[in-house]
């Protein structure tokens, strides 16, 4: 792993790196931000994947997230969205190939040898994390993210139980299966066997039983993508008929931008602090 | 005045417009973030000078100002730092010309015709602010800026003691006579008589006998400028002598970036807003 940047902030580290990635076959970039802490501190992780068009620098600039995870001691890890390169298929849309990796393990050509966002994420940036950053307690996650990020949280989140102890998202795509931009992706990425997407789209994993307790979203109301793309009233209807408790913030006036993220981010971190300190205390208990 | 974005944020509403500018005979670009307010409400406004290579846009994106200014009831505006244009002089290098006014209204050719940035952040854009804005209270100023805009906002706030009822900055640069950057602006726009620098001249203008009961500064220790550009003990030792009471934050491990002033920013705007509301209470018992 190299360091391509790190500068103090709110009284810790933000880092840029960059390594050799074995499920993409290329280099990936992803930024880390480390708040301060006690000597020997271990601290919960926290996932953010970012939207269409974006690398780890748009949050990492704008998303004013550092206050927030230094009150709360939370590590902040943001990913790029897709692989990247020369070399690495690409397609002259912004909604797709590289910048819109849609966080799956895409299986038909050109797409299949690079664009596996879903490996990445899920199993090989984790691995990297625990090895390279001691302070991160990877017994501790959670999970957030914006648009296709929201996307992306949601589904890694309800196909991993277990290891998220909170899920939020921001304005995410709610049901790819029945929206342009996630028709697009997935018949691109997967082919035309809509059976095979049902594992990238909240709607449908729920309805094929997948669950968390909880969910918390926020949605601007004047968000411009928000009836053709984002369609949180499916979101809505999957968790009531299967019993999630899911809090869905429309927030009137706000749009797509990081000007919206950034208004509610404090609340999404203290939200997600509160359960992996929760967790925290009840493995201490149980020790 | 035209508007080219307005977005919903933090409660409030950040806008970027554009103007033709009588002082600078450009169009020039400003940002302004209006927070959420009570019906009636009149507003105190923080004026934000950028440093050297920005323009607004740097701190709109990554100064996290909003939440702070939402909280304290602050209007913040971010104006560019010089004219611009292709009919515009420019320099080839980052320090001179465009992106690089350093606040003053040159004399000399062929800068005297457009670098005029004294005359616009003092006057023109304060009028053009109080007629299209009216919910900013004119009456209650204060000034903040990073850098070369730290630079701006000491020398204003020193030249208007009456004016603005706070004025901080981040690592500015304190003695434009004893500087590189300094002495290659000053001269480049002023000529050679380093007399008609003195009125640019944070510590020139306290040794002149201007002063201000009060001033905040922040300054990163690992700031890779301190030594060579920055030099806050100059400023340290005029207001001893003066009798200005410097509160000078040496922030350990702290750079040059927007790292750094997001670091510290709701802490200004804290400080500021003390002021800018003392004044008010003042003024109320007054009348």
């Amino acid at each position: 792993m190299e360091i391509l940047s790190t500068n103090k902030a709110h009284g810790g580290i933000q880092g840029v790196y960059r390594h050799a990635s074995e499920a993409t076959g290329t280099d990936m970039t992803f930024s880390v931000f480390v708040p301060g802490h006690v000597e020997g501190a271990r601290l919960p992780v926290v996932w953010y994947l970012s939207g269409l068009t974006c690398s780890h620098a748009n949050v990492t600039e704008k998303g004013e997230y550092r206050a927030a995870c230094a009150e709360h001691g939370l590590i902040f890890v943001a990913p790029d969205t897709s692989p990247r390169g020369e070399h690495v298929p690409d397609d002259e849309s912004y909604d797709f190939g590289q910048g819109a990796g849609f966080y799956v393990d895409a299986t038909e050509d050109p797409w299949a040898e690079h664009y596996r966002m879903r490996s990445y994420i899920e199993d090989e940036l984790p691995r990297l994390i625990a090895a390279e950053f001691p302070k991160a307690d990877l017994t501790r996650e959670s999970i957030m993210g914006h648009s296709m990020g929201g996307h992306g949280a949601l589904t890694i989140g309800l196909r991993n139980p277990d290891r998220f102890k909170a899920v939020s998202a921001f304005a995410p795509i709610a049901a790819p299966l029945d929206c342009p931009w996630g028709e697009k992706a997935l018949s691109g990425y997967l082919g035309e066997d809509r059976a095979a997407w049902r594992g990238y789209d909240a709607c449908a994993l729920i309805a094929d039983g997948h669950t968390v307790s909880e969910l918390l979203v926020d949605q601007g109301t004047d968000d411009e993508f928000l009836e053709e793309q984002l369609r949180p009233e499916l979101l809505e209807q999957a968790c009531a008929e299967a019993g999630i408790a899911l809090t869905l913030n429309r927030r009137e006036g706000y749009d797509h931008s990081y000007y919206f993220i950034a208004s509610f981010m404090a609340d999404h971190l203290a939200w997600h602090g509160e359960r992996l300190a929760e967790d925290a205390a009840a493995s201490d208990k149980g020790a």
